[in-house]
């Protein structure tokens, strides 16, 4: 078998740039099934990019390899990483895109890629998830590299996580996903207070009327703000970076 | 081999909920092979998603399982269905969205989903795609547990179709589909009447001049208006909703 | 095995169309691979889908299926075409979208493919996609039919290459993609020259500070304008069409 492997880029969909990589990718193992994780991560947001790519986590088969290529800093002397961590091999360039899934993990295992040692040269500047990512992850999921051999270990040092409690984005449904993690509700919570309005805290999205507001814990174990089957993100004056509190009874 | 999956949902290519379940199948049944029918149906959209789904019968090999998620009732007490139907099984939240499905095969056999019976408690009050649907469809198309055994038959009550005449959306290029079937062309029929235009009723696009509208019987087997390398819906004062009739010689 | 198909369309992916091809390729042949290369090519653009169904050449195994369809003549009497190039199948409508691969290679080898002949006839007149482009590609890389039982060779005569120096199109990232190739870069030249300004030939992106422009050899081995982590084609006077030239010392 040829492994599985995960693709997620900022690359959209408008040009062949995903086809390509699939390309890359099977002409160096034809039997390695591709899932494309996500490939609509805002032209160079690293830092969604980070928490789409490590909600993958306990989401695939052990031992997948998954790769993230958001990388502006493409054809500078940006290193390669490699992460072994919650049972998966993790694939990106040194600038943050794997720290969210190196930061879940404390058993996580960081290693600088030397991409020419492992007959990687990059044939641009522009399109490494072409030229290397592709073709790493390839290598690692149809087994013909090991992680050990990719390059040297590195401190798995990560940038401080931002502790204030706020709106990181909204979906595609419109649902405003906040960083505040289920375990944060306290007793006696029953709302949460975002830009001055209070969303009754709920367990689903049916528990309020067609139209209304509402806060819940989501997929990804996050408190969001949702409109019962409309778009909080158009509908409410809520966005990215609010600050988000709790009411309690 | 692990059988066939096909995915219709709502969720868009924004987030990588779609890419999740797929890593939902593949834990559950590492060798299915996964085809995305669409993701793009407007969001809570169950007419759309039930014509979108039904497109697919006839389309893929049998024993195919399609799986459905347009899903507002989501993490609420609406039951889960699974369908056997033109040679296929098919999956979804009992809200309309299989009634296509089942209304056009009379030997449709509907059985509602003892979801925790089948071993597939939902972790998540808000994504049965990744927590039920996904999982349901690996397991049915792995074999690791059949039809029969999905929980007790139900009647196969649709509901009632509007008969009116009528256009239905507009599709990629502004094509605008209709609801009326190709079988309905009464002799001497030569053009379709809609919000008081008339247009010829041709075999193919290629049947008028670039930028001429037209109707035709399109891949559905339904009347289209289309423009001719042109885009129906932006060019024409027609819509969704509007009234279709025929114009005879 | 089942071989491995290409698909690159002007379909988008709002409708189930794609998802129907994909069915109509795995009822012929269960085995197939099949890789999604594109399917934002515009609307009845062939030359952009032209350029991109040739941007495959020599990205994928020996022996693939490419398959595009961009076919605003469907249903005419428009002929379609199989090529052999690049050490690959490709197929397509005869309206010049093999054109770029046809031209990029000299041994290429066209035949005019007899879709009765091969047990193919169209079922709708809308939609060969489903009913010839996809099976086709299915029967070719399933080995259930040779090349040369295709139908006749035809000249490989393509439409003269438009010899301006100038930009094609935007791509996701807005990049502006231009049609001169690296090689034409003389001894001397130092800057692109588009719509009045000149733009610093880099190697890399981060040759220049965040939000300044550059020009550089993209992956498609084209000059290109962009904007460090910005989009040229939104921040700067410069779009397709505008002739292009370079700046010496």
């Amino acid at each position: 078998m040829g492994g599985l492997v995960t693709l997620l880029t900022d690359f959209g969909h408008s040009d062949p740039y995903v086809g390509i990589v699939h390309g890359a990718i099977l002409r160096r193992s034809p039997n390695t099934r591709i899932v494309d994780l996500c490939h609509h991560v805002p032209a160079f947001d690293i830092a969604t990019g980070a928490f789409f790519l490590a909600a993958a986590r306990d989401r695939f088969p052990d031992e997948t390899v998954h790769v993230g290529v958001v990388d502006p800093g493409v054809g500078s002397d940006r290193a390669i990483l490699a992460v072994s961590a919650h049972g998966c091999t993790w694939v990106g360039p040194d600038n943050g895109l794997l720290d969210e899934v190196v930061r879940s993990d404390q058993r996580a295992v960081v290693r600088e890629v030397d991409a020419h040692g492992v007959g990687l040269p990059a044939e641009s500047a522009t399109f490494h998830g072409r030229d290397i990512f592709g073709p790493l992850g390839a290598m690692l999921a149809g087994g013909r590299i090991q992680f050990a051999d990719l390059g040297p270990i590195r401190d798995a040092h990560v940038c401080e996580l931002d502790p204030t409690p706020r709106v990181l984005f909204a979906d595609h449904f419109g649902n405003l996903v906040t960083s505040v993690e289920s375990g944060a509700i306290g007793a006696g919570a029953n709302g949460l207070v975002v830009a001055g309005s209070t969303f009754p805290l709920c367990r689903t999205y049916a528990d309020v009327a067609i139209g209304e507001p509402l806060a819940l814990v989501n997929s990804y174990g996050l408190l969001e703000i949702a409109v019962r089957e409309g778009n909080a993100a158009e509908g409410l004056a809520v966005g990215p970076g609010d600050r988000v509190g709790f009411a309690t009874e």
